[in-house]
């Protein structure tokens, strides 16, 4: 089954003859596009996999959709579907069985360990993110039967393309402490502004988007704003569009990124663009939304959907291997400046190994606990998920810290390429080599912890992973949520014989 | 097959008619020993289960062990030998599959749900000791065949007599650093002093052996001492004797117990004696050696026994207990200062759930992981466990702060049931009453969180726990040289394209 | 000038022939007394400087006390008003000059160093609240010159006579979250209950009065609780009462101190006694009272007073002792483990030295920038020595830690005296001996680090030190409103060229 | 008195018409050197003023340089040599009383109230240098006196034309694991290769010296390596030369510095740059030799130089005004964001108030306790001093973690000013203002949270912190070394009864 986008954007259909995209495929509907992108104040035109602000992470993420291809891995990364015998991207996949939980594990593996975890946009964490709210789609028909089947339609006809997707829902600050957030004028938070027999007009717009200007396509789901009008607020709504559609513009931040991958190893190639996105009178086709109107729905659509589980998945899979990256690189580091067996740094080690253990521990938890939920698919233990994300940005600090403690000042001075490469050059090769490597290696060596360390692509990085899922406060909320705690207060309770 | 212990303090195979103990013959036993125990300056006389240093944890004991009979328990304490068709004490079980490892974690859960985790010495944690020990028996075959002999009856006898046991192993602070450890007269660690034809007889002290003086046996494992006499290193040995034989004297510190369980709800019940232990020319009979003057098999039996494998599932275990504890009473004392909904409480919840997540799932990932060592036996994966006894004196210390943190002044005043009682209660019970409870019940809740967060018993327990299983240094040690650092080296010299 | 108290009880003014006390005049007054005090459940009966629950302490106050005669500290103790000549203790100075503040120091350095920071009721600190109070006597008058008088008179009274006094102002949890505050019968806090001509009737109770059973007087100055009676609050008072007053019962919680100074080197002297304090129908003097009915007046006399200014002057005096304490004592511990000149030593040594660095370039920060207020008072400067009192629960915190990882398992098992000396006492000296120490001796220094860092003393320490000056948040507060930011602010925006 | 460097490339002396230098002349002198400087793989060419790498940093010293000219400010910034009558820049005063302190410190503040901190290598830093080794010169005179008055004239040199200098004096790590650093062929490590009858030949490398590339001269000063030749040791020595000496060679890492001062409002003024210093023969003619042949002369100069103490009297004053300027920041920025009353941002601003009072009060503590050295100068008290420098690195980190929290995702997406500018900047001005400011301002507030918490500037600044003096081993070793800690021992001694 198909979908078959109508609008002039969308010919998406007789592009896509399968449901697994390759390199080739991924760029050209990305360079095919005609977004509005602006860039340093300059709107952007030419070919995005030439620009120097997108080409490495195009690049890298071309290089992940041909490992759904590719023979020695495509099985990993794909499945069949057993009706129709279709091929999907496996993070697709909506799981019936706790082993499809492990298949897709295997699958979010073979990506992270081609990106380490610096891709907080991954292609499988949209797919994982429009695969939660699918399975909840059940729900939706509650109050709206043609709302449910277009989040079904919009979910096939995405695994069948293969759509790359971003997502947008931060809203304006400004937004937040309007008091007349019904007033269409003064309102700045993006909401629908006419309703149309065919669709609606939405107007506003949502700060920061990654990977936004780069995608196929974007789910837009904010957190609706209160509103007096219960059933008609219109700040409540979700819905998926093309990149391109008419009145969409995206104002990119400064990149970090590189172009040399010696200089720049990690920014060359992972450099994922933020933006702004704002809607200026879009018209969105009905049949491309999810619900409209009540507060109470999109909640839902995320709590039963298990938005923050399903994805939780994925996040700590990226976690453990941003972890080992960091392992070999305090590693190598330490072996660099002659340091490997202080007593110092095997604590570093042992450290690092007991953030591994724990990460790795809790996603097998979440997988050996899985349950199905009340639509039948398999949904990972929630409690070890939420346990890792409030974890870890402090872990990251910690390991950072690390980097830094043992880098010393070869953090701030180091020659570059082209320095190398100069009539000064020989200087370097005689002054700069290390005990038993050569300056250029280790100039590679501390480029690399320079930039995670204290270059702006580590520093974007860092507040990443600080903010991912929301601040400590909403994630220590969503596991003190979690659970009931009477039966552990009874049990203190009998163990001093007072009553409660 | 029972074994007839040759000297004349041991009559014990007479008494045991079963492998699995209730509490009357734990008490009995107990009882009728003849040991030399020295408390504030006395030598003790009359039975230990009627001394107040002592009876607490007797009791909380004995009811231990009569879950190994009670109908609803005794499956879950207990195993049946196939061959024999014996019942024997679960905690006694050398694991030969995965499922064995499940059942030894339910029957450390039941029990640990007794003692909540406040037991470092429960029963469980010594039967672990010898089991591990045991499981490597045919390595001491390579160097004496008696030995082993001597390690596997020592086993059966333990384990079908339900032996309680202690050990001995921390050294006199003095013999690190003298020079001449070889001259008898000068060294104060303990040493073998005489070789006779049917035995050894043995000298000096160890430092602190916890419930020592209230168990039947006493296994002794220092770690050797270095000696110019490669193969008759006189610090090189293990052993085991019963606690009442002669030569063998128990000093012990003043006891934290309170009688009242009311006022000293913890320490009436969990007071676990610690003792130093001499040995004074004591006569080990040949048959209780496990090995003898080469510090090599001390090493290898440790090792290869995955002492702190085995172990470290019993003590995770204990952990978890000890957590879910600090768990329910934070959240008790919480709802006692109409905190429970105040953002830095539900913090505080989210952390221990955090913790008590992290705990749950390293010691669910060691059992999953677990595979055969090559004698056979199944082992828990290491390093999770070696994670949790990283991490937990951390914790612990964290979650002793947020319970002083939470009592303020309610850990320092405090009345007494005698007080409740006297003349002066009337105005205890009108001005001590919480916002839905009595006088008696609030301050039975803070005298429970005086005694964890600011008591002798709580103190002891902090400085237990920070040095349960080695200082930081230690442990840290034990993870870093737990693994091979070179492939997560060789993953960033590749992504670098730089050599090692 | 002098005062005569008009009750009964009061004929101190016939003892005190001077100002300045000794320690027979200080023990013979507090035996004399006849006050109501339950410790235990029963009522105590003869004389207090014989109780073992009391007499540590006021051996080692009266000890303070004659520091006030001896030759060579008097002048550094006492000082000589100009009108009159008589003299008097110096911590009732009222400073007119910046010198003041040094002298005031001085004298606290000295009593400090006999008590090394472990008394938080040291006779300074209330002769120091009382001083500050008296400053803003001033302020009284604009409400009623009655109560300025009083107070006054008061003060030249205390001053006079040398009185010991305590405080009491810590209310009943359950009184914050009565509804009906006025209702006399549903009220649990302390209340005027009845005005009449010559005086007041108070009934209700104080949670944790700290030494107050050992005091010839109590100040009672509660935070009011609020009411709808603006004018009339009957929780808005402060007076000052004899502890034997009619109606006024104490209620003492366990003692933390041991007898033998050997085994319990610090209890033994410094244990502080809590108590519950109740008034039950008590008649205070009208010229007792201080101020009466009006919230306002209550915090104005804190704040004008420079309460938490003048008495920090005197806490951080204390941190110093404290901290010189841990100092010496991790110092001479890490010689006794032959780890003094371990790097991880002396990065302990240097942050206790970082710490008393910080900690005295405070107090003298706050002495050199010390103005007079418009009183005409020198006040020390009052930033400095928040700062001093929002770290210190954390410095404590990290001494209590070096102390704890330095002791290992000193910490837990340790012979007590009565040990050494009985028939077993042979093997502890060989046995426990350091490198160059006695057991005796190392005995004594590790039973000095249990008290302090595992024992019931250190942890009532320990809490005491967390909510000296309130919680966290408090403190926090104190330091957040002592300033106006705008300034900083501005700086920003200048620097940006940005509007505020 | 001048001093006439013999050599072609200084003229200096000629220029110098007087003792205080103004921006022209700054500018002017290093435009006018002939330094040969690699950026970026090419030599540089054309004035350093105009080149965008280094144009700020000139541009914000020159406007320090002209605050000893303004009339409201020369005072302040200068002194006047009795003797002669001339004008000197303050930095250069050798303290001779404690007042010298005060005004030193004046004059540090003003400056720093320039750069707000973020200059380490502000002329006053240098200056302090130069002088602290000056007031040392007599002892180098036990050695030999010409070297004696090298320095001496050396200083006199510098004071009289306001010479503006680095120093170099980080060895390559690799020269620390050579076995025969004699060699010369193997040796990568700066040494002395040649001695001539008017001077010494020197080769090797040193690693990072700040502003070096824009200054006039340069201090050459390792930690002398250990040799076998005793008297001869190649690796020690001291001299001053020019920065445009033949044979010396700069190699500049990549700049930090953005152009546009409301993009990059730090970098574009503050960015030092740093820079590998290359000897190749270089020869240092003799009366700039401070030094030659004896480690222990070295460590002398410093130690009795008090060239940490003198230099850290300025280090502390410029982490005054970086707290001063986080303080600021956090405070503008939490209004910003509505957050300025919410409790944990009055404990943020409570926490960095606490750490400016131990700043302030530990520099106070300095100039209060100095005394004079043997010499007859005037040196600060240096335990506050380490304190200071030992504690700074954490509070920087907690300062940007602050920071970094408290901005959220505008840490991340941020337009710049020429999105403003284009023809998108309508949505930016419509979507990005704040509750009562405009987009502008609230993103100029944003880039400079960018630039300190997650910006390259801001990574090269947290590095520097953490290793200003040496790595936090270093300077705890600093501080155990700064006392005897016998009498705090002797105390717990005393205390116990017990013998040492």
């Amino acid at each position: 089954m198909t979908y078959a986008l109508q609008t002039e954007a969308s010919s998406l259909n007789e592009v896509a003859v399968m449901g697994v995209k390759n390199s080739k495929e991924y760029i050209e509907r990305i360079n095919r596009q005609r977004m509005k992108i602006w860039y340093q104040g300059k709107q952007v035109h030419g070919l995005l996999s030439e620009h120097p602000a997108f080409s490495g992470l195009l690049h890298t993420q071309s290089e992940m959709y041909d490992l759904q291809h590719l023979p020695e891995t495509s099985e990993q990364m794909t499945y069949q579907e057993s009706l129709s015998g279709d091929n999907f991207g496996l993070s697709f996949l909506a799981p019936r069985h706790r082993n499809d939980l492990v298949r897709r594990r295997k699958m979010m593996e073979l990506w992270a360990s081609h990106h380490h975890g610096f891709l907080g946009r991954s292609p499988d964490y949209m797919n994982t993110t429009l695969m939660s709210l699918y399975t909840a789609a059940d729900m939706l028909a509650e109050y709206d039967k043609g709302h449910a089947d277009n989040l079904r339609s919009y979910y096939e006809y995405c695994r069948s393309n293969d759509i790359t997707l971003s997502h947008a829902f931060i809203q304006p600050l400004a937004s937040r402490w309007s008091e007349q957030v019904d007033d269409v004028t003064d309102s700045i938070a993006a909401k629908v502004i006419d309703i149309q027999a065919d669709g609606i007009v939405v107007s506003g717009a949502f700060m920061m988007a990654t990977q936004a200007a780069t995608c196929d396509e974007m789910l837009v789901f904010p957190s609706p704003l209160p509103s007096l009008l219960e059933n008609d607020n219109p700040y409540a709504f979700a819905f998926a569009v093309p990149n391109d559609l008419e009145g969409i513009t995206f104002i990119c931040r400064d990149s970090c990124a590189g172009i040399s991958s010696f200089d720049y190893p990690l920014s060359s190639r992972y450099e994922e663009m933020d933006a702004m996105v704002i809607f200026d009178h879009v018209f969105v086709p009905k049949d491309r939304i999810f619900y409209l109107g009540k507060e109470e729905i999109g909640y839902r659509l995320f709590s039963e959907g298990q938005f923050h589980t399903h994805t939780g998945h994925q996040v700590v899979t990226r976690y453990i291997a941003k972890t080992e990256f960091f392992l070999g690189l305090i590693a190598r580091l330490a072996d660099e400046q002659n340091a490997g067996l202080e007593p110092i740094n095997m604590d570093r080690v042992a450290r690092l190994l007991t953030i591994l253990e724990n990460l790795k521990a809790l996603r097998l938890s979440a997988e050996i606990l899985a349950e199905p939920d009340h639509y039948g698919y398999y949904v990972p233990a929630k409690r070890p998920l939420i346990a890792a994300t409030l974890q870890f940005p402090a872990f990251h600090q910690e390991m950072l810290g690390m980097l830094q403690e043992l880098s010393s000042s070869n953090l701030i001075m180091n020659p570059s390429a082209s320095d190398l490469n100069s009539d000064a050059g020989s200087y370097i090769h005689t002054y700069l080599k290390g005990a038993g490597t050569t300056a250029r290696d280790r100039i590679a060596l501390f480029r690399l912890a320079w930039e995670l360390g204290a270059g702006p692509f580590g520093g974007r990085q860092s507040q990443f992973e600080k903010f991912f899922f929301g601040n400590t406060r909403t994630i220590s909320s969503r596991m003190f949520n979690s659970i009931q705690l009477s039966s552990y207060k009874k049990m203190i309770e009998d163990f001093l014989h007072i009553t409660s």
